[in-house]
């Protein structure tokens, strides 16, 4: 369980996981204390909800790249604040649907509220969260900004319902796969990277580098995080391992996988599949095939591929604290998982 | 069951439903076009879900009223078609998720969509009409518009979390319950009337006045629609009469109703919240209680008074057929429903 398939193949990190936060750190305060005050409400349901969701965490990854891509084109108002805190709420908003759906009892080591109090007022929850986020959003003015925050929400929800479809399919593809993760993570990390550049004065050509960039980055956080599903301990997920799995979810590792080995091990896998649980199988006899043949690793290097493409765009900007901070390695999601 | 409380009370209507509509029949149309058009989408559950929808009628009561208030205003443009498209589906956003509470299995006599394709689909898909529904709305620019719809769209969300709270609690006021479908309808009526007040030239004291008028319609309708299932056949309503009851809800009529009675006939209204079900008590048992208490009636005399209430606003206008059109008295809701 404790193997780790980045563990060899990442260099030094050029810039930890700290570094990453630090320099926004005052930011992050700021914004963490907007997501609070915008979660209250005179409705006592949304009040408890809104506590116990600003009380539960989230490493706040999307918000510190709108944050460091604000400073990056050199902001320093309230304005990337509100929208680093809108990120986060729509990104919570998501979360909450998702945990319905996928009937999650926990994430990020607590109950989950569907679990807490059901799905029908955290499907009303949801709503709530969404449109409060456009409606801060709003608030400075920008049209551009709520637009891209709009489509963002609008890819999520497409990539959302395009993976529940495929939920349990042993023969999703990888380009389905990545297409996929493009739409159901990506774009709302390229959103958060490029709406600092709508902020007047605009910057097009800066914000079309910055939105490749987050997309890259975005993908290069979804591909770690599928991989910690296969690598991490209980403690550190906030949830079981191999749970993905368990819950029907094909990700690439296994796809990688499954063209390669014979219809004995295949069959391990459908099993799992089947029965949306390891009745039949073992956790470790699953991590044992991705281990033999190399799987793992493999995907590990397309992360740092999609990690070096995201370092590459900031070469559009000259060198400061905040492009620093931005040239992210994959490792980076192994500490700030959200 | 053909009991019908607004069938004496009711004078002649100063505006026919027909009428109400034939001013706006050809902005109608083309905001059908839009609600299908916008509709359409390359994930194909979302292709397949949308065509289902925009062939499932509803009365666009919400349209038709942003329309008239256009008119009422001297406005003729696109922007009117767009808005009165977006109210339609934020409406359409608004169901969906709350057939999902509400296990329902009919609406407007077809089958529900969470029924068809079960919860999950269903509430990925309401998150995507809901952000469709405020990226139509920014495409043309008026901020005010959008903030409005965002305010009404939080405030029905609020007044859905309040009334799932209050679900099947006997002791619900009569306060509480006005508290909450001013939320849960009354606002967005309020908004669909108002909006065009939003569109430049904008009109700040007219459009104060066209949201109180819909504040006061949108009150009027619920009520309506809350006796309708006491007074409707199953046919008209395209679902069993005195489902609100069975699901829990307690309407006006019954909640004017239970501090008058004895003991005994309460513990008959009790069983079925209880059970949820008519297994111990018949409908007829609870119809025949609101017929010799009148309540039906009191509630349809308080339904016209908030129509009055709203005709009143209207005198701010000057005399014009789209006035005489919104001029419109309870019955419009038994030929209109949505």
């Amino acid at each position: 369980m404790a193997h780790n398939p980045l563990a060899k193949p990442v260099p030094p990190p050029a810039a930890t996981p700290a570094r990453f936060l630090d320099l926004v750190a005052d930011k992050l305060v700021a914004t963490d204390e907007v997501f609070r005050r915008h979660l209250e409400s005179d409705v006592p349901f949304i009040q408890k909800a809104g506590v116990y969701l600003a009380d539960g965490g989230g490493k706040r990854v999307r918000p510190a790249l709108l944050l460091l891509a604000a400073r990056l084109l050199g902001h320093d108002s309230e304005e990337e604040v509100t929208y680093a805190a809108v990120v986060e709420l729509i990104h919570t908003a998501t979360l909450i649907h998702d945990d319905i759906i996928d009937h999650a009892a926990l994430r990020r080591g607590r109950t989950t509220l569907n679990h807490l109090w059901g799905n029908n007022l955290t499907v009303l929850l949801g709503d709530w969260l969404y449109t409060t986020a456009m409606q801060m959003a709003l608030s400075h003015g920008h049209l551009d900004v709520v637009q891209r925050l709009c489509t963002a929400t609008r890819r999520m929800t497409e990539g959302e319902l395009l993976a529940y479809q495929r939920l349990g399919a042993v023969d999703l593809t990888v380009d389905e796969y990545f297409h996929i993760i493009d739409r159901k993570t990506a774009h709302l990390f390229a959103a958060a990277c490029s709406i600092p550049s709508l902020i007047p004065p605009q910057r097009n050509e800066a914000g079309q580098v910055l939105h490749r960039y987050g997309q890259a980055l975005g993908t290069c956080f979804q591909l770690v995080d599928d991989l910690l599903d296969f690598t991490a301990r209980e403690a550190e997920l906030g949830k079981p391992v191999l749970s993905d799995l368990k819950e029907g979810k094909f990700t690439l590792p296994l796809i990688l996988l499954l063209p390669r080995v014979g219809a004995e091990r295949r069959r391990l896998v459908e099993m799992v599949l089947e029965d949306r649980s390891f009745a039949r199988v073992a956790p470790e006899e699953i991590l044992e095939l991705v281990q033999a043949e190399g799987t793992l690793e493999e995907v590990a290097g397309m992360a740092e591929g999609y990690a070096a493409q995201a370092k590459q765009e900031l070469e559009f900007f000259p060198p400061s604290d905040a492009r620093d901070a931005l040239e992210l390695t994959p490792d980076f999601v192994l500490h700030r998982r959200s």
